[in-house]
């Protein structure tokens, strides 16, 4: 009887999918995260693209060969994956895997449809969707970049309008309207999907068998 | 395209009811909640028994005569109810909606019973569980009030047990570890709820109408 059903190290971790439309600044908000919780890990993309200077293998990336790359999909060994200018980029499940196993969470910041692919092959993962507060201020931080043609505005715009229809398929979707708030409401979350009651019974019957005999 | 999808007046406000063993120290973590978070509304309990000095009518208690408690009991007004020491006590479920409606949360701190049975008439609510961090320590919390016998202690224990298996019919379940502990992950929660994908597809179906006109 002597059991603690505080956090223990056996519970397996959690894996957090941020996704939202491109401007919506889930760059910003993940950066955000990283330091205020550092005990956070997150997800590296792979990569067959070269490392450019400073770039460190299983830090910024891992880094690998076309062919290592196209093996790795063949073995199920990517959780999702796309061709991006001439490279490919993809999330690789075994070091996913092995954080969730070592009882940490893990947070994967990801564009929508890449999540989608994710879900399918991880399901029991907590989506999170970040919106913005409103759409013009979705279109003033893609022209605040400063770099886009009108035209180019407007198509993405359009794309990021069928992305946010895409939220329906996700658990959470917050607003970003702050990114402190923004980042509370993902720590709320995390800590929420810890206390759900089927997690918290799968640790109490350890406690109640102990008890009962 | 003005609106925005923060948090809305138009927001119905959530249900958290906050329940446990007796001993596990649910008045214990209410009182705290009350100073971290004063924007949340306390659910105001109906009775029979006559106010003590200094109550006042609506902040203590709704004060009733028996004619007019079972009078809302009969007319579905009562979302729990019991008698207690020839007292009659319960939950007015119109205090509960009207809060809801004005988009304020509202906690409900009850026995795992009383829980049950609100459960069955408001559904929708969040149901929080709240452990002991151990079962010895929660027999030396009764222990530590220092008024039971022993065959009472054994008795208050074995009921304990029964009402933890309960636990299954609730949501959430948190540990009372540290009462701070205890309250940041009933804010999480709170938070997490709140953030519900089908909560703000309601939101930005409106949203997306005044858009897409």
């Amino acid at each position: 009887m002597t059991s603690n059903i505080g956090y223990t190290p056996a519970e397996k971790g959690i894996l957090i999918v941020l996704s939202g439309p491109s401007g919506v600044g889930k760059g910003t908000v993940c950066k955000a995260l990283r330091s205020k919780a550092p005990e956070l890990v997150y997800s590296v993309s792979a990569t067959t693209r070269p490392p450019r200077e400073g770039e460190v293998d299983g830090v910024n990336y891992f880094f690998k060969s076309r062919e290592q790359f196209l093996q790795l999909v063949d073995q199920d060994q990517m959780l999702e994956w796309a061709e991006y200018v001439g490279n490919f980029y993809g999330t690789p499940r075994k070091f996913v895997e092995e954080t969730l196993q070592s009882g940490k969470d893990i947070i994967l910041e990801i564009e929508v449809q890449g999540a989608l692919k994710v879900k399918q092959k991880f399901p029991e993962g907590v989506f999170i969707f970040l919106l913005p507060p409103s759409l013009p201020e979705l279109e003033s931080r893609i022209v605040g970049r400063g770099t886009e043609s009108e035209e180019s505005i407007r198509n993405r715009m359009s794309v990021a309008l069928e992305e946010i229809r895409l939220m329906e398929h996700y658990d959470y979707a917050i607003v970003n309207d702050q990114v402190d708030l923004a980042c509370e409401r993902i720590l709320g979350i995390l800590t929420a999907e810890h206390c759900r009651k089927d997690r918290m019974v799968s640790k109490i019957k350890h406690w109640m068998a102990e008890v009962n005999h």
